[in-house]
């Protein structure tokens, strides 16, 4: 059977079609995010390297915050809760294997400078938390209910203070180091800060 | 007596003399970070907008990543350890006075747009670590080693790992949060880490 999105779509003339033209269009922007930086990225750098026309773009995405909000959406990994019906190793293995896998990758930077400027600009701010930082914050926020609910993580911790807990230590620490975060670094900041979260019994 | 530094000085010729030109230059260029980024800052710009000649400025930075490492270094206040005999009381105060007054002055946004800035630049970034970071890292190491000395700080982690758990969660709060860190959840994620460093018997 062929799947719907091909054949819903219009015949190829010689343009790229739909899902490529966007594939190309996000690919483009995170190398020139990655290369130049938010401040110098224009839609139509974006357009002349994705080689689509410029239209292509405009219709989609009307402002380079659209556009820039839409590839970290598209760029970061979802964060899939790997629900193990332990919600320590839960958080475990999300800290060391996407926070490690996001901060290490070319998106990682461009996440942090997009942040940056949003700093600057509270529409934007605005922006990247509807789309892109609330839905990535659900999964954590379901995995600690489960936590609360199992008696693996202190009632006493709110979902947000858990994740700034857990995260917090590994993004500072590449944040300052400069360097790539390795997973053994980011591992021993997990198992540091589990005294903290785990139910006072547990100690 | 009259300060040594007012004899050393040639007499001022309707210039503002050095020390003043020095903090004219270093408000503009910190304005100018905070208005538009760190990508459009030029030195030009900045001695337009300090009201100085070009030279004074080539004279002392001969690059515009010079002048940012400076910018950092004479804005954001030099940690002075409240040595209070208390390493964990220490840490407290330095998280809630120190790292909440930096991330809601104007220069908290421009400091995560260098350290942005550094991971695409390793040279501003073993810049940045040279003249900023590691200056500020001492003193959070001299009160790890009193806390340690003391039995108040667990010896099972090193001054990075305590540093990056005390710090790490507020500023990735305030990273994720776009909002302003207020003193209150500061405090709160400060407590809430404490039984991650503390020594075992102490809980």
């Amino acid at each position: 059977m062929v799947p719907s999105d091909q054949v819903s779509r219009p015949p190829s003339r010689g343009r790229p079609r739909s899902a490529d033209a966007d594939r190309a269009i996000v690919t483009a922007a995170l190398d020139l995010l990655e290369q130049h930086g938010y401040a110098r990225l224009t839609l139509e750098s974006v357009a002349r390297r994705a080689g689509v026309g410029r239209p292509t773009i405009y219709r989609r995405w009307s402002t380079k915050d659209d556009l820039v909000v839409h590839v970290l959406t598209e760029t970061v990994p979802p964060l899939e809760a790997p629900v193990t019906g332990d919600a320590v190793n839960d958080l475990r293995t999300m800290a060391i294997e996407f926070v490690t896998g996001l901060v290490n990758s070319p998106a990682g930077r461009s996440v942090l400078a997009v942040h940056a400027e949003a700093g600057r600009r509270p529409d934007l701010a605005a922006r990247l938390r509807e789309g892109y930082l609330l839905p990535r914050d659900r999964v954590v926020r379901d995995i600690v209910a489960y936590g609360h609910r199992h008696g693996q993580l202190t009632t006493g911790l709110g979902a947000e203070t858990i994740r700034d807990l857990v995260f917090g230590p590994l993004i500072y620490h590449w944040l300052v180091s400069g360097d790539p975060l390795d997973p053994d670094t980011a591992a021993t900041l997990v198992e540091a800060v589990l005294p903290a979260i785990r139910p006072p019994r547990a100690h």
